[in-house]
């Protein structure tokens, strides 16, 4: 299926949230993945988690198995994305990562990407090539305003429409500018990785 | 001060929930405990963790000094835990904890305790009498229904008043009959332990 068409979008459509917890030192080379499940923009009901490899290639892989392993896969609707570059470079195909968990997918930043400067930083590692094409057909980003007179986000999609991904990113940020599973993804990994960090100095 | 008066209650009260994880395998003896906080029932603002000992004498302490040490501590008005018991008979004097943090304390079950049942389970535990005589003092649960139609929970409280107890449990139990924080505390600290239960086994 090319795309998923959202004849309604409930106010409580199940997301889970995706970002990343930055280090681990006690296990160099490894970084925690949170995926938080949301009803929209108001209620956790669960969280679940991964582990990638830093400047690795299995992102996609990895949160696609911890999405389709969870036992909420069946009422999520959407994926949420902090971004499609995780621990390092390791970058998500979100075409891919729809295929995969026939979830569409929507991958949020706060900054637009500056993609000649990502270009570069890619030189220094291995398969750049593949990692370029990944970032590259994940396509153009998307400014969107979720609240008026805040700093707008920045969205790309893969699996759904764009203006039904829009009225998704509004309908969820809640909060912030931000939607809220992402908000809340982005309190709990990078907790857990503080937590983790202070455990091993201890 | 014996208690704490609230003149208004805000909605968006300063919360921290308070729940165990139930247990670590790769490090028997000891569970870790996250404190979650909230704005009433409603944003989640932070996490915070420590570690205490199953059946251990620790938990006041710890519970205290992890929230001393939070960033988050000056923003905090309440402190929910989710029953006076972690981690197997690690009870929480919550009048010494009140002391120690100067937050009143609210602590929540889901089923009214039986006072029988817990005499008899500690008889098999050291120091027996100190453990019954903190249970003893944090008084008799009180019910209160914080959703019309919906099983009712029990409190007990240590540093406020009972009427602006009982007000705090109604205005933060947004979702289901248990307040926000310790329902969500719930949900990460048991998922904390399956994850790192997983890992382990791998």
């Amino acid at each position: 299926m090319l795309y998923r068409k959202f004849r309604v979008i409930k106010a409580e459509i199940r997301i889970v949230g995706v970002d990343d917890g930055v280090f681990i030192p006690h296990e160099r080379g490894f970084v925690d993945v949170v995926g938080v499940v949301f009803r929209g923009g108001y209620w956790l009901d669960g969280v679940m988690k991964t582990k990638i490899e830093v400047d690795g290639m299995d992102a996609t892989q990895k949160i696609a198995s911890m999405i389709l392993g969870s036992p909420h896969y069946k009422q999520l609707r959407i994926i949420m994305l902090s971004g499609i570059t995780f621990a390092g470079f390791n970058i998500v195909d979100i075409h891919e990562l729809y295929d995969k968990t026939q979830l569409p997918v929507i991958a949020v930043t706060r900054n637009k990407p500056n993609f000649d400067d990502i270009r570069r930083a890619l030189e220094n590692l291995p398969r750049k090539k593949e990692r370029w094409e990944i970032i590259r057909k994940a396509g153009v980003p998307v400014e969107v305003q979720t609240h008026e007179g805040e700093a707008p986000i920045y969205i790309q999609t893969a699996g759904l429409r764009l203006e039904d991904a829009e009225k998704i990113v509004k309908i969820s940020s809640t909060q912030s500018n931000i939607p809220e599973p992402l908000r809340v993804a982005h309190i709990i990994a990078s907790s857990l990785a503080r937590f983790y960090a202070k455990e091993n100095t201890k």
